[in-house]
This record gives C-alpha cells, structure tokens and sequence, in this order.
C-alpha cells in the first residue's frame, strides 16, 4: 500500500487519483463541521466552489429541505442559513437536510477528491474511524490537506500524519512518500498536545482573535467520532459508522 | 522577522522574494556540494536551467578556467567534467575554475533565489553558518526547499528547518508561517538522528540504491562547515566564511 500526503493545494491539480482512495482534511473547520453534520443526521451535503455555485445547486433541491451553509474567510456568507462552526450543526437545524456548501479551502479539495475512485473526510474528531474507511478501500491511499489559501496549514498536516500513522500501524507496513512520512512525524509530534495547535498554528491563532474558542475546542479534540462523511457520486454523505467493535473484530 | 519555508518547488513561482533573503536548500546533493566548491576554492558557481544552458555559458569564460557540472536523475551528464558528488569537489580540480552547475532540482530553486534581495545556499554541513548569515541580513527570511520533480523532499525539510530553528534561537522572537514551524518540527525530530535519512526519505534510499554511501556519509552531517555559498549577481561565489568565534562575539 503506497500513501501520499499532498500537504498544500498547489499540489492538487497535478494529483494522480484515479485509482486511489481520497481523504480530504481541514481541520478549522470544514471537515469537522461535515463530521459534526453527519453526526446530526443530515441527508448530504453538495460541496461546491462558490456562493454562486452553491445558489444554483440548492436550487435543485426541495424549499424546506436545504440549507445554505459555509464560509468565505471564517465569516458567514450573508443569505446563508449555517456558516462553517461545527457547533451550529444541531440535530435541530440539520437533520434529514441537504446542505449545499461552500468555504475559502475545504471545498477546493472536496471538489478535486471527487476524481478517487473512493472518497471521505477527515478531521481530528474522526481520525481513527477515517484511517480504518481508508484501510478498507484497499486502495493506494492520498491524503489532501485543504490548507490555506493555496499554503500550507499545521493543522491540516498534523491530522493527515495521524491518519497515516494509524494505517501504518494497523496494515503492518506501508511505502510512504517523504510527505506522508514528514506528515507522521508532525503528528507524533502534535498528538499528546493537540490544543498547541490553537497557539502555534495561523488558523488557530486567527479564530482565537475571532472569539471563536468554543469552534477550538470543537475542532482540536482527537479520534472521538465513529462518522465518516464519504463522497457518493460527488456528493458527500454520512458514510457506515466506522464502530470500535469492528475494529476489535478485524 | 518573519519566516517561511517554501516546503516544495510548487510554491516558488508565487513567492514575494524582492525585499527578503532567500536560502535555497538541496542537501542529497547540490547545496552540500556547493559548500564543497567553495571549501575547495572555486572561483564562482553558475547556476543554470539545462545541458543546453550550461554550455552556452560555460562559452562565455577561458577554456581551462571553466568547468561543467552537475547531474541528472542523479547520474553525471556526458560531457561534463563533474557530478553531483560533494566528495569530487577537491582543490585539485576545482580551485580557481569557475564551475557552470545544474541538476535536477537544486538549479531551478537557485534560478528563483535569484528574484530575492540576498540569497544563500544551505545544506546540512553548513547550517548554523548559513542561519548566521540569515540573520545579518536583518531582512525577512524564506528558505525554499529544492525538494524533487517539483515534490516534497524530506532532507530539505529538516535542513530548513534546522536553519529556522537557529534563527529563532539566536533572534529570540520570530513570527513563522506554519511551514516555517513545521520545518522547525521536522528538524528538532530529525537533528540527532540524521543517519536515518538515509533511510527514511526517498533520495536517500534512491543514493544507496546507487551505491552512493559516501555521498550520503558527506550530506548527511550536522554543522561543520564555516562556508556559505551566496549569490552574487545571479552567480554563486564563496562567502565571507563565517566562524564559529564571531558567533560567540555577537
């Protein structure tokens, strides 16, 4: 099993995935906000590249039975119903809805995760149960970190090391590129003090200065999810719950 | 002072370099053999893009002064005097020639140096010499990684990263982008087990496929050279050695 780790978005254009399986992760906060979608019973969500883009998506859907949602540059989009913080993704508001969604990096990934032959998301929340839905693709695995604004983001790299990590100590051994291997390192590193990366991170440190601790906390939390969002004919949907006892099993 | 680490050859064409200095990295092999020309006495390195490049240059200087130099995927090109190899970099060939350079990776991160205000070469032999010279410049700083077909090089990370860590000792405070910090990671893990990338990245292991256990014994050690290469008018020449005493003084 060969694994990859594409650690900024330049890479992404010339990515061989086609035959591979696609894990999309940014940690503050699109992939965990899809997580904390999943874990609240949406029905999919349609990632798109734009507010135009997703206006003309949610038009294909039902009045009543989609939502809005995202962010441009951490804000809300105005007109939006949701924007990108997990913690506003409530059974309540959520629940058997279709989300069309659009942020500055997530979902420029999300779209060019769409050419895998299999795909899902990942965050911190969920690293141990999307590290075993790639395990199971059988597949050479890519990891994508949305990054930030075509750059490099710590978080992001740090989650894609520890998704790796976990496939490599559950498939025994595995051929790793330099950047999967530099992406472990950083998550060894990171693991035993995730909540460094709202100090030492610029994502962290620019929703610090948002107020926004409470999405910090949220996002900066390791493994404790059983959802995997993966893509369906490039929509993404609340995947099989990847459970601890499957894992035990296996 | 503010840091960055172009962590692939991706990033380059969109950097700001004007008002910054610029170290380029290629540890297996080009920079650390550039730090041997010097340390043997070469008079100037021409970087350029191809064969094709290097022969048209190499016309503009004495027959018998000039020499061609560097590889491809690693192997000599025909017709040329040197390789890649830091240890055929000895007085008796090199000193006072002038040597016209390009290689697979490592000329083309040179060719962008070039676009900043000062610009030095570093490889792991002569990091914290090449972090002395970063901070006289008193500018802000991007070290940019040659890495590999335009790819993520694990070696070149670590090395930049030993030089940011340097500088932010010596600077005490430094404001790092998240690649800058990362690199920083990568070095802390890395500095006192160097022989392991010999096996843990790619280029290594391509090297000691090759045989190349000498060239690897040369790259891979931590420190030791007063010499840094830096840019002069778009040519490589030997720089003001910088001694370990000065370092002491300051």
């Amino acid at each position: 099993m060969r694994v990859h780790v594409a650690l900024t978005p330049a890479e992404f254009p010339g990515l061989a995935l086609g035959d591979r399986a696609a894990v999309v992760v940014d940690v503050l906060r699109a992939t965990t906000t899809l997580v904390a979608a999943c874990a609240a019973g949406c029905a999919r969500v349609v990632p798109v590249a734009d507010r135009d883009a997703a206006v003309a998506a949610a038009a294909r859907y039902p009045v009543g039975e989609v939502l809005l949602a995202g962010e441009r540059g951490g804000a809300m989009i105005p007109g939006f119903d949701l924007g990108n913080s997990p913690i506003e993704y409530v059974p309540e508001r959520v629940a058997g809805r279709t989300l069309v969604f659009t942020t500055t990096n997530g979902t420029e990934a999300m779209l060019h995760a769409r050419r895998a032959s299999a795909a899902a998301t990942a965050a911190l929340v969920n690293v141990a149960s999307a590290a075993r839905w790639a395990l199971d693709q059988g597949r050479d695995l890519t990891v994508l970190c949305a990054g930030e604004r075509r750059a490099f983001s710590l978080e992001d790299a740090v989650c894609a090391g520890l998704v790796v990590g976990r496939v490599l100590a559950e498939a025994g051994s595995a051929d790793l590129t330099d950047a999967a291997l530099a992406a472990m390192r950083l998550g060894e590193h990171y693991a035993e003090r995730l909540d460094r990366l709202a100090v030492e991170s610029e994502w962290g440190r620019k929703l610090a200065r948002q107020g926004r601790i409470a999405d910090l906390d949220a996002c900066l939390q390791l493994g404790t999810s059983p959802h995997v969002p993966v893509f369906d004919d490039g929509v993404i949907v609340p995947g099989p719950r990847v459970r601890r006892e499957q894992e035990r099993v296996r």
